[in-house]
């Protein structure tokens, strides 16, 4: 039990990020996005992202999994939506008795990049950095997943 | 195939109403409320609803569901949590390939009271008339969902 997942929860793209922890340093397992297209119907795609997820779910006994908190400053319409499928996903993770934990997206940032409103760029080179990779992980989605995987490491008492 | 749920979507209450179509005629099956306190944790109020939504979905063959749009004029935490409800449902009834109708609060309330700013009391009055009842519909919660079956019972083509 030390794999961890984070996730980066949206509508259109929902990014993934697992990190396997060895004698207390992350080490990079996977990450991507599920991707569901606004042609689909809105309750086709909830059910899209559900079916990806319980791929990804099946994939490792996770110790935990992190979720980043929805903040609608921009466009509320959209935030609906995305609150739609964050429900869907944080139903799934319960319903499977894993630990969960929230982080608002200036925490994520502030604890791997230093800075609460560091850009995506930011995050992608101290996630290459903290994982050793020999490039900087793509798209912006799955790096913001792979920095909630990190944190949750590091904050999840096993 | 001329049964209809109506579901007013919450997080704390989850409305629902069953009406039967029969000789285009709407008569009243059955109407509640899907309680969770917030004393359980996020998750597992998410998981209750989807547990108690699947059971009234295995009540009967409904030929469609109607489902409120969420509007956050008032409080936006909340109903950012409101939405993660909805989304739970909304996917339960897409998974199934039932033909879900959405309908705004205003238009509910236009086509039920002739009035798209009623009150919760001419809801019920006028959901009491429509389906013969004895007595006012309640809660106000069940009242609305009656409410959105009977109209999703007038716009579904069968």
């Amino acid at each position: 039990l030390n794999y961890f997942l984070g996730i980066d929860p949206g509508l259109s793209e929902v990014g993934f990020g697992i990190v396997k922890l060895e004698k207390n340093e992350p080490f990079f397992v996977d990450c991507g996005i599920i991707k569901t297209t606004p042609a689909l119907p809105f309750g086709e795609r909830l059910s899209l992202i559900k079916k990806d997820l319980k791929e990804i779910l099946s994939l490792h006994s996770f110790a935990a999994v992190g979720i980043e908190e929805l903040f609608f400053v921009k466009n509320i319409t959209n935030g609906i939506k995305v609150a739609h499928a964050r429900g869907v996903i944080f139903e799934e993770l319960s319903s499977r008795g894993l630990a969960i934990h929230e982080f608002k997206p200036t925490e994520v940032k502030a604890n791997i990049c230093g800075n609460g409103h560091a850009d995506k760029l930011q995050v992608q080179i101290m996630v290459q950095k903290l994982l050793h990779l020999n490039q900087l992980p793509k798209p912006h989605d799955a790096a913001d997943a792979l920095a909630i995987a990190i944190l949750t490491s590091r904050v999840h008492k096993l």
